[in-house]
């Protein structure tokens, strides 16, 4: 995707799109070219500007209640391929390009629980410990 | 995915999901052979325990307040392949073969809408005529 776009098309985004009664709307994060989904994590209108204007996607993190731009500290970051959202404009589709892995336990996505064989299974395995992430 | 999920199995997978204040945990449909993503949609705990039985996807519909059946009405069902979730526990992904459209305006998938050359853009054509699908 090629950045900044334009205020006046972040303007008609931002005026399309329906956020929660706190400012906020889920966005999906799928890596672009396999389709695997990496995350989901919430944005605000300020994470959504600073992602169309600089193509590094930025969250809004609810517990920190800040800004969070994906990978600041772990290095772990998404460059913004393509940015879509639903038929009801109250869910955003990022499809990302993701350096190393997506997920704060060093797994390459955070869906790694599953059901099978009637148990709870853990199906990835942690590629790059935390401690190495977050030092 | 082979169902029913035993009872047991069921109690342990509700006792790890955290809800939100009103019961609910967002949900993700991904096809399961393409990684195409489908739809988010809500589902509680009444809905998770008929899909992990039935192997047919169903929702929470916070509009009607009610189970959404996927595909009862328009034919479009989801059949469960694999019941998966993040590491926050509170975030769901449905690998399913869906059948038809998934999208209530007869598109394969509900993210159509996409920034394109600093334009909103529709970026999938509709297969099945709305009216053909609830009449």
């Amino acid at each position: 995707m090629s950045v900044p776009i334009s205020e006046s098309c972040i303007d008609q985004v931002l005026n399309t799109l329906k956020f929660t009664p706190d400012g906020l709307i889920p966005a999906i994060a799928q890596q672009h070219n396999s389709g695997e989904i990496l995350m989901m994590a919430w944005m605000n209108r300020d994470s959504i500007e600073e992602t169309l204007r600089t193509g590094h996607v930025c969250y809004w993190s609810r517990s920190r209640q800040g800004l969070w731009r994906k990978g600041e500290t772990s290095g772990q970051t998404q460059q913004l391929i393509e940015f879509r959202w639903d038929c009801d404009r109250d869910t955003l589709l990022l499809q990302v390009e993701q350096a190393g892995v997506a997920c704060h336990t060093g797994r390459r996505n955070c869906f790694f629980y599953a059901v099978r064989e009637d148990k709870i299974e853990k199906i990835a395995k942690v590629e790059i410990a935390p401690e190495e992430l977050y030092n």
